[in-house]
């Protein structure tokens, strides 16, 4: 009985990042007895450069027939240009998201205690924070249809999107959310524009319907211009956050950015039978690309999710967790946790280390 | 040659603040010898409540009359669940904004010296604070048709939006902001999401069709995600950011909240006369309303603002902002920005405490 992982290492810093990642999977692997089976396949600029598209059909075949997928991250600047905008990175990434239907983005903004010098914030306002954002990830305006460029009558040039929800995308994306919040503190905050936006305003009478069958859950909505806000001002009230595609785009950064480690954080992408893909939420940091610099705990972390939320190897997913926790309490810090007085390491070293503390 | 002024009160603490806003500008007016002359005309909720429109005809009859318009703040629990959408308080600003064409919003994000205390952030990230953000007013997805919730074959009901720009549209704004930054550090950062969406291709395609004319302006494009992450991260790192009506909504409210005293901050509408509406930033705060506690200081400095911009009084306006400076030193805080060791006073003590320093 063995489970397929699909290894994308991607652009960037992803390869550098994914292979320590494949060390601590292999390692639980036979310490666990997972019965894990891993292949790789090529997605983004990397894909792009071997087969001429970011997303060939070959790692969309291999995506689909995997139990779970490892994606480093895509993009950078080499492929920023194509003239034919089908063809860049991003866009085997949306492929990806679309063609495994994995509408149900799962992205914790966690402050650890060890890197809580790290925030941009005042120790009181995030000591502690522990938000999970639920983000909707193959709806929205991300993939409305009438989208483009179009000339008017006047001659000049307009460009269009639609932003679309029906009710049962909502319902989906709903109940994975007021499950997560039935899993932790039991509040949830929907985050809509609805004093504008009339997909909103359909998108809140959702969540209300819904709302009695999870008596124990808190439900309250919010304007997304006061939960950017109130992000800034008092992350602490929230538990779990859900909204849109776009919304959550942008909510779900600023959050991350909150803990200042943004190296640390990892997320996962689950289509209906929590099948999923996991990704650490920082991109594909072009710049700092092969010099063996940067943090790989995020997309350790993300195996970890993996393993918790596809796979269902809860022992395994703790084991990582606990190891990541162990290192840095031994004050190893790759270049962009690091602090005074902490040990700084590369990229190799830090995951070699948590192997270490497995 | 007199100068017409409407007031608009508004909802919540609309009133109590405009109040004092409206003693600064009589003292500045004979101090002066302007030669403003002040009307005033009911919009949102309270004008529902009268005539039973959130912006009656004889409102907007006024505002086009005008040279200038100061409003208070609209919206408040009490109209929040009328039935039919178009006649909420909110419904009244936007059809000021689209009524008189006021497509260029400024709101800076300054942080006051005196009041570095009240941020959430380290004072190191914020100290020194000072963003303009330019956000287009009138158009994208605010406005954007069709828009609606329909019923599909299906049965299921689905709502959308139209996110829309057209190159003069884009091209207005973006005039603005580069003529803004001319006058400030000469950075502008245009903000976009053009790797996902094709309306702010075009965006992006205008910025950079513009720059050759700004050749003394440093343009750079960041995408909205990013851009909500590094306003937390690294706030100092931007000058004038100029971004489309939806995303200037959430990120304008973000970088109000870094400075931890949004009820400090003024702001902006203009045509492309320059003729104006000014509302302070923070919203109409149903909850403290008629206490007498409320911040007056964003209304008088948009008070100011409004001097400066639509009115042509740039010695009045300096006057307006010293003496606000004036009553911070002296210690002067209303509860939102006060701290400890600071002197709390009332929404009146602190219009007049204003009024005695000019
Ligand atoms: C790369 C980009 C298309 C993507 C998105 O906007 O969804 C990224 O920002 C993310 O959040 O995963
Ligand atoms: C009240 C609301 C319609 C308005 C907006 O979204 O523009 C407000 O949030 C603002 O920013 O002025």
């Amino acid at each position: 009985m063995s489970q397929q992982v699909l290894i994308l290492p991607g652009d960037g810093i992803g390869p550098e990042i994914v292979v320590e990642a494949q060390k601590v999977l292999d390692v639980v692997n036979s310490k666990f007895n997972l019965g894990l089976v891993c292949d790789e396949a090529l997605v983004g600029g990397a894909a792009y450069d071997e087969f001429g598209s970011p997303l060939p059909e070959s790692t969309l075949a291999k995506a689909q027939a995997a139990d779970a997928i490892l994606l480093g991250a895509v993009g950078g600047p080499k492929w920023d240009n194509l003239e034919d905008r089908e063809l860049r990175p991003e866009k085997g990434l949306l492929g990806l998201r679309s063609g495994l239907e994995l509408f149900g983005n799962l992205r914790p903004a966690i402050l650890y205690p060890q890197l809580a010098a790290a925030s941009s914030l005042k120790p009181e306002v995030v000591s502690g924070l522990d938000i999970l954002i639920v983000r909707e990830l193959t709806g929205g305006i991300y993939f409305g249809q009438p989208r483009g460029i179009r000339t008017l009558e006047n001659g000049e040039r307009e460009g269009f999107n639609t932003y679309v929800y029906s009710e049962s995308e909502i319902r989906r994306i709903a109940r994975v959310a007021f499950e997560s919040a039935r899993k932790r503190n039991k509040k949830l905050c929907s985050v809509d524009k609805a004093n504008v936006l009339e997909v909103t305003v359909l998108w809140r009478e959702v969540l209300e319907q819904m709302a009695p069958e999870y008596p124990d859950v808190e439900l309250s909505h919010m304007y997304v211009d006061n939960a950017a806000m109130q992000l800034v001002r008092a992350p602490k009230q929230f538990d779990v956050m859900v909204t849109g595609n776009m919304f959550g785009d942008i909510l779900s950064d600023a959050a991350a950015m909150l803990t200042g480690s943004i190296g640390m954080l990892p997320s996962a992408s689950l289509d209906k039978n929590n099948k999923g893909m996991y990704e650490p939420c920082h991109g594909s940091a072009p710049d700092i690309a092969g010099q063996g610099i940067a943090n790989p705990l995020a997309t350790i972390l993300s195996a970890a999710m993996m393993l918790r939320y596809s796979l269902n190897h809860a022992q395994a997913a703790d084991a990582i967790e606990a190891a990541v926790s162990d290192v840095l309490d031994q004050g190893l810090r790759t270049a962009d946790i690091y602090s005074e007085g902490t040990h700084k390491v590369s990229t190799q070293h830090m995951g070699e280390a948590v192997v270490a503390a497995l």
